[in-house]
């Protein structure tokens, strides 16, 4: 059995290379269009919803009607095998995120927690462990875009025995 | 020669149904998700990025470096053959759209003028002819969700000897 206390880390593109993308400006190719008027940020996501089963990019909103307060405990992990999922905040919303690296089975030691700055989206690539979705503040919103087809798109692998804290 | 003034109108999922989809919570499908603390509101918008020419989505960032201040002549419009096109405000963001129906010209009488409640974005479908993105005030942020890959997915409509105003 493991006892793991997992603390909120900055997050930055190259710490999170392995699980996915961050989504921002900061650092990322640009380009005027519009005459001038309007800068381009371009490109900032690998959306990949596969060839099976239909799969087709989704555009969808979540809304916090639950706010979580830390520390919790982390009981479970979730993968979507057939396609990325991007989540990225309206306002300024600090997002904690919980990852680890794919495979058939998450060593907790492997889990990685990060706090985005709040003007971060991020997305997860394909088959990369997470936390479900939770946010620190009633109503804040996010957008999504993920996959929709058919087909099993959504794993889950339990800690069981294992003790694991998302802490601050 | 035709002399039109285009007043913007309260874009609704209604009103804009020729040209593509409203994104917003209000009146959309939702379920919850993660233990009730999170709501969904589900695939708001066709995503279509075609099969040919190795298309994919893109998500990309847009912001206003020059504020367009109304009133504006409009001189073209564009439209994307290949791909959708999605814009989604990242704060309370009032979005002025001018669009006309798929077509190989564009009557200047068929031109519609749209402007957002500040917390709708739009996608616009296949092949609608449409105003480049334009920003109210500089700083403003938009999301983007459109089409990558190779092929010509931009031709313009000049209006040639119209005067067509854009206004508030």
């Amino acid at each position: 059995m493991a006892r793991i206390n997992l603390k909120l880390q900055s997050l930055t593109r190259e710490a999170f290379a392995l699980f996915g993308d961050v989504i921002e400006t900061e650092g990322a190719r640009h380009f005027s269009i519009n005459a001038g008027t309007i800068e381009r940020f371009h490109d900032l996501a690998q959306v990949d919803v596969g060839t099976e089963g239909e799969g087709r990019p989704l555009i969808s909103i979540a809304q916090c009607k639950q706010a979580t307060e830390l520390p919790i405990p982390v009981k479970f992990v979730e993968r979507h095998p057939q396609g990325t999922q991007a989540f990225i905040p309206f306002l300024d919303t600090p997002l904690p995120i919980v990852v680890a690296p794919p495979g058939e089975t998450v060593d907790p030691q492997d889990l990685r927690a990060f706090i985005s700055n709040g003007n971060q989206g991020i997305n997860y690539h394909r088959g990369v462990w997470h936390l479900p979705l939770i946010a620190l503040q009633q109503g804040q919103q996010f957008l999504i875009v993920d996959r929709g087809g058919a087909g099993q798109n959504c794993d889950e692998f339990y800690f069981e025995g294992d003790e694991i804290t998302l802490t601050q």
